[in-house]
């Protein structure tokens, strides 16, 4: 701190590094070197600032001898980071009888009073510490009783100052000014100030520098007053001047809707600067544009007009949406002002987010009945529907219809497809409503815990009693995880131009391949609109939820002998070949990695009497009998019982169905298109390598019998799943197996925790509000523990095999960090669901930007 | 292979170890060697056997030119070792009509007749092949219609061969003796052959030797004839002598329950070589002795008596049962036969299993009516009830009785402890019931699934259709896994005086401590028993299932109100405080290692609409209040959801409340034994250190509370179970605040192989036959994987703080190749139900000298 004065004057020669004088003291000093118009002023540095707070009073003469009789300053804030916040600033320091008086003789006295008043107000509550209701109380009751008469108002502050303090008045502006300074300096290290700031992210010894400032009070000739304005759109990024001005005001005046202001452009709502004060307004644009150089970004400047001349009180990035944000950062690449790994690095992939689905007018009135957590982005409105077969009815009539449910299971995916949003009572980030909902692009809401949900009544009852019924209307803000009342207005996403054109060239920068999970062909013409690298995950389990294909499912888990099961098999082959066969078309020669059946069976099994009953009359079997079978399948832990490869093993026949159907429908797509085809087999939740080789060993029979049978070789590949700890240790002796590998981070964290995402939704807030976790591994990859097996898994897998292709699927492929863990650790690809993939584009853009950079 | 011959004489000189000649012919080598009267004989080696088998005839002169007219041979097994088995011996080669008329001047011609006819049969069924059923049938009709008589049996046996394959009998002796040789080899090398001796162990190249040995066939002046015998009792391993002669037999006649047997020794049962030839069986006893002395064990020799003189064909370990093995070694010790780690060495820990509880008397009949999975050892008999509530009944009235459920639950501990045995048709060998079983030393099946279980109706539908009723009565073999008709015989348990003295010299070589898991004082008085070094777990939730105590836990489960909660909370401090303290007092100084509650809360609720009401009534609450509670306490996989450390953090009163307990308790035993005491508090399922340090912080405070209330301190310890992949690897993180760690290996493999114990049943039987997993995970610690988890942790806490106490705890803690493992990395202790830690103990000891001997 040697050569960082306590307080310094902001000149074209002075070096005001952030860290040190804070970020506002920085930005002046740049813009006082480039000739720009700021009005004169002392930085005072952190340093100082700290000393203020523990009672010493840092010197400086050129500082002191400033403060003289008829000049006024303000004191603003300059934290080192603007986000921490920190003190509002405290005009018209200086102000007493004798600044007053001469004051008077060019602005008058009425309005000298008025500042004296405004100086007094704001020293008595924020420095000296009085009750502020109190001193409203009294200029409200001055302004009743006698009207607007700024001269008595002053006598009475003065008053009350003297009664409650019994002390008069400061009238020395150089007490004025270093009880201001102090007053700001023990703000800044209050607890609530503590609090605040460190909830924005701010260390616990985050430090604020000070800015005092000449303000400009002399005669007014042309036009005076003050504003706020940026010269880009806040909603989209295009260009267009908006923001506020009011004449002869001061400070936030202008936007604090007290009346009288103007816009900034031209506006149909009513008069703008630039009409009334034209060059005024185009000084401004000017200085806008020269600033805007300057920093290479768009900016929003606050600002004084003396005299029809603009003064540049503070700079800092224009307001921006999310798409906006993209806009402006094309713009400034396409204008020369920033190169384009700048303009990837700018902006926070998860802020794309809102760009890619529809939501909630900011302008609209939102009237929130019940929160949750956000499990899918976008926002949606529909009347409540509590079962997916009144999904079905709706959908029908093309009403719109927001799913509720307790949760969600497999058999509601159809009803989930056709509502226009869900809502479940339970469940976290990665519950099956989550995350299914996010493949689809459905907004959604779970663990609305806040609630009384009856699906046999058809009510929800919520807190305060209003019960909701079949058909009632609300909205689903799933970005914000909020149920508004009645049907809000809506903004459409929009793919435009500079969206393209970003992606663009964060694909020329990513060096990690980015495919999309997809189980349907549905799901695959829409993730071919997202430019993606190929397929990594298609989950065939979904495959079997169609209508007509669950109750031959069923009868394959049911059937109880073996010729009987092959039956069934043989039904559902030509329906997952036509599907792998339309998949394979649509994908056309791009990677296509098809995990085997993952769930345990008893998931498509009948829940309820009545379907056991149809199940039960379609098989000839007695109910009991149904009904024993489908408990007998129960378990205790299904996320940790048969499934998976487990009952690939157990019960081969349904692999061999499955690999047949890929082979026959690869043969026929690669004849048709007589382009080559690469399908990759992956075998999900391995614990053991003979798991591996044994299901390899049957899945390359079946290949070599499908060859024979249809003269076309397919150059497929079997792989691993590594979801289970134990898998990923044992990566090496798996890779005498396996020719790839991909991570299900899911399931590998629900291992490494012990913790079941179904059931981390009742403590994970209280566990990442408390700090035990430092955030919900589901929601981002755990780097120290689950990283760690990932890590070794990778290192042991190319050990043994250092070509060996290496991939994550699941829910952190569209988490930024994850991602850029995952281009860390050398993987080759991540796959998320479609509507996530330009978020783990550009995060893999960062991840490779910053490699370089490092 | 270049200097072990072919076929080579077994003389004073000659040097053939058991790999090359099988274990047979090294044995008779060793006691030429001493100058022990054995028959001349040759040994083919395993290379000169697979000669044979590939149709080569290796050559030895010597051998050759002994093939002579009057004399006979026998070929018997060498198998390399002798569990591996291999084709019965073949008798009396070289018999042919010349023969027979030298024999019949010495042996009469009716004898000599009667060894051809033997010969012929053997011949024609192993060598030639023909059909067995024909040749017996022949005899059989022979006998019936003609009498014994031998000579015109010959004559048709021969025809009969003649006629079969169109050749007559060989009369040539070389030619006999290679076709015998071929088809002993061939017999080996056969796929029924190798899928017998793979099922005993042996590798798929296993070979085999040959022994061809001179048939002491002259005139019999004294006593003549062949048996088996050991001077070493089965049951106990006391000195006696058991065993079988019979005058005028050859081969297994003895033996073969023909009649004419004598006992070896005197028995009230009938007549004994003891008395019919003294000198011989003195002679026996003789040799036996000096066999002893060579082998260094007590043996069973297999011998024929030629004119009174003994002759040895075999000699192999005297047969024992568990019990005698024990009994042997020791007195092998005491004798200066072995060493000590040489005994502590030559059992199997888990042999001792036999020792520990009653067992089925092996002489009674079996009637075996069901089969499951042996979960606990032990046997027992009863009358069959299907719920709790029926034990208290037969309880009362003093009638033993077996639990049968299909599962069972905490709730059903107090039955399970009144219940003689516990019998579910779900489950492996790590289910609720199995753990619980062998806890209390209660023999327990579980998994049996060849049953149909109707609770309601009372019933047990075995698969033959019979149906079983409360009150039927059924014997439970627990080591074996079978459900026996009716009340079988059963035999003590019996800890004699060698087995004390063989587990005291276990405990002088051991270095791992050897801790019991004890959950109640009443497990605690037990434990001490068995010699113990402390508590390694002591499960607090077992507390809670107490009547009474429920009520007071689910009226804090359903506390909406944290002074309701309190309330209860404060109800069970007492309680708990009350069991420490018997436990402190009993365990007198020893470590005692407390774990914190761990189960999910859900598991203490009540189950039936019936208990749901008491309940109600009891909370004067609603009953669908109470069963809506129930519900939402429910989880989808409880294994991975809401329990352990998390519930402490959560609900932390709960945890508050056993620390007060354990310190209270604690302070109070401590000043009134005047000795200091060690409790360790462990908590469970933990995943990140930020757990540890809120719960550690916690636990303090109460201490300290408790200390200045009662002016007592406590030498206290905070620790960790290790039980998630993730704490493992974070170990060294956590050991900045726990002060010891243990290792809960059943979680860390359920959750290492993403695997419940109590789904794992359906699939593991066919996992391990298929060798997927070359062992039960849950039964042997998964070293690859589990064990690097526990390695790795080790390492990390040990780096961090050297003299970290790190032990494990669970089921892995008696099983002997865990132990092996545990020792190895350098566990501190492991910790065991108390009935298996006498296996645990020999298992260290066995580590410990395995270590030394490296």
């Amino acid at each position: 701190m040697g050569d960082t004065p306590d307080i310094v004057e902001i000149t074209a020669t002075a070096d005001l590094p952030a860290e040190h004088y804070g970020v506002r003291a920085h930005v002046l000093a740049g813009l006082v070197q480039k000739g720009l118009p700021v009005p004169t002023a002392f930085a005072v540095s952190v340093a100082g600032v700290h000393k203020y707070a523990v009672g010493e009073y840092p010197k400086n003469p050129a500082f002191n001898t400033r403060l003289v009789p008829g000049a006024l300053y303000s004191v603003r804030r300059s934290p080192v980071q603007r986000a921490w916040g920190g003190p509002r600033a405290i005009l018209n320091i200086g102000m007493n009888f004798e600044t007053r008086d001469i004051l008077a003789k060019t602005i008058g006295l009425d309005r000298a009073n008025d500042l004296y008043c405004r100086f007094v107000r704001s020293f008595a509550i924020k420095v000296a510490r009085l009750d502020e209701d109190d001193i409203e109380e009294l200029v409200e009751h001055q302004f009743t009783n006698a009207g607007r008469d700024y001269g008595h108002l002053l006598s009475e502050l003065l008053q009350f100052y003297r009664d409650e303090l019994d002390e008069v008045f400061p009238q020395n502006p150089h007490v004025q000014m270093q009880q201001v300074l102090r007053a700001m300096a023990l703000m800044w290290e209050g607890t609530t100030a503590r609090i605040l700031r460190s909830a924005r992210g701010a260390p616990a010894d985050a430090g604020i520098g000070l800015i005092v400032q000449d303000m400009a009070q002399g005669a007014c000739q042309g036009e005076c007053g003050s504003g706020i304005g940026q010269f880009v759109t806040l909603a989209t990024g295009a260009p267009g001047a908006h923001g506020r001005y009011k004449s002869e005001s001061q400070g936030h005046d202008a936007v604090s809707g007290r009346g009288g202001e103007l816009y900034l452009g031209v506006d149909p709502r009513g008069p703008s600067l630039e009409e009334t004060a034209p060059k005024a307004f185009a000084q401004l644009r000017d200085l806008a544009a020269q600033v805007r150089e300057i920093h290479r970004d768009d900016v929003q400047l606050q600002f004084t007009v003396q005299d029809d001349k603009i003064w540049i009180l503070d700079a800092k990035p224009a307001e921006r949406s999310g798409r906006a944000e993209v806009a402006i950062a094309v713009r400034l690449v396409q204008d020369g002002l920033r190169s384009k790994p700048e303009a990837l690095m700018s902006i926070a992939p998860r802020s794309l987010t809102e760009m890619l689905h529809r939501h909630v007018d900011p302008k609209a009135k939102r009237e929130r009945i019940l929160g949750g957590i956000p499990a899918s982005p976008g926002a949606a409105f529909g009347h409540i529907v509590f079962s997916a077969n009144a999904v079905q009815t709706f959908a029908a009539r093309e009403e719109p219809c927001i799913l509720v449910r307790p949760e969600t299971t497999p058999e509601d995916i159809r009803g989930m497809q056709s509502a226009q949003g869900v809502l479940t009572q339970r469940g976290g980030m990665t519950s099956h409503a989550a995350v299914i909902a996010r493949g689809l692009g459905v907004p959604c809401i779970v663990g609305a815990v806040n609630c009384n949900l009856d699906i046999r009544k058809k009510t929800l009852t919520l807190e305060d009693g209003t019960v909701l019924r079949e058909g009632d209307m609300i909205t689903l803000d799933g970005t914000e995880g909020e149920v508004l009342r009645g049907a809000v207005n809506l903004v459409e996403p929009d793919f435009d131009g500079p969206f393209t054109t970003f992606m663009d060239w964060a694909d020329e920068f990513r060096r990690l391949g980015i495919r999309g999970n997809v189980d349907t062909p549905t799901d695959a013409h829409l993730a071919q609109g997202f430019n993606i690298d190929g397929v990594g995950l298609c989950r065939t389990e979904h495959m079997f939820f169609e209508p007509g294909r669950l109750t031959a499912m069923r009868e394959m888990i049911f059937a109880e002998e073996d010729t009987d099961r092959q039956a069934a098999l043989d039904r559902l082959l030509p329906m997952q070949r036509d599907d792998f066969a339309e998949l394979f078309e649509v994908m056309a020669g791009m990677p296509v990695c098809i995990r085997l059946l993952d769930p345990p069976l008893h998931e498509f099994l009948p829940q309820t009497t009545a379907e056991m009953r149809t199940l039960a009359e379609a098989m000839d079997l007695p109910l009991p009998r149904v009904q024993e079978r489908a408990e007998a399948l129960g378990e205790v832990n299904p996320m940790l019982g048969m499934r998976g490869v487990r009952l690939g093993i157990t019960v081969p026949g349904i692999y061999d169905m499955q690999a047949r159907a890929i082979f026959e429908a690869a043969a026929d797509v690669q004849k048709r298109l007589g382009q080559e085809l690469h399908p990759e087999i992956m075998v999900p939740l391995v614990s053991a390598s003979a798991e591996v080789a044994l299901v390899k060993n049957r899945v390359e029979t079946v290949a070599a019998e499908v060859e024979r049978a249809t003269g076309e070789k397919i150059a497929f590949t079997v792989g691993v799943m590594v979801e289970t700890p134990r898998a990923a240790l044992r990566a090496g002796e798996i890779s005498k197996y396996a020719e790839f590998i991909s991570f299900g981070t899911n399931d590998l964290t629900q291992m490494a925790y012990g913790l079941s995402r179904d059931d981390a939704g009742r403590f994970m807030r209280d566990y990442v509000n408390m700090g035990v976790f430092g955030e919900d591994p589901f929601h981002s990859i755990d780097v120290d523990g689950v990283g760690e097996l990932v890590l070794l898994a990778v290192q042991r897998a190319r050990a043994r095999n250092p070509g060996m292709v290496l991939g994550l699927c699941g829910e952190h492929g569209g988490d930024p960090e994850s991602v850029a863990f995952c281009h860390k650790v050398g993987l080759d690809y991540v796959s998320c669901s479609a509507y996530r993939t330009p978020i783990a584009r550009l995060a893999a853009a960062q991840a490779a930007i910053q490699e370089m950079g490092s």
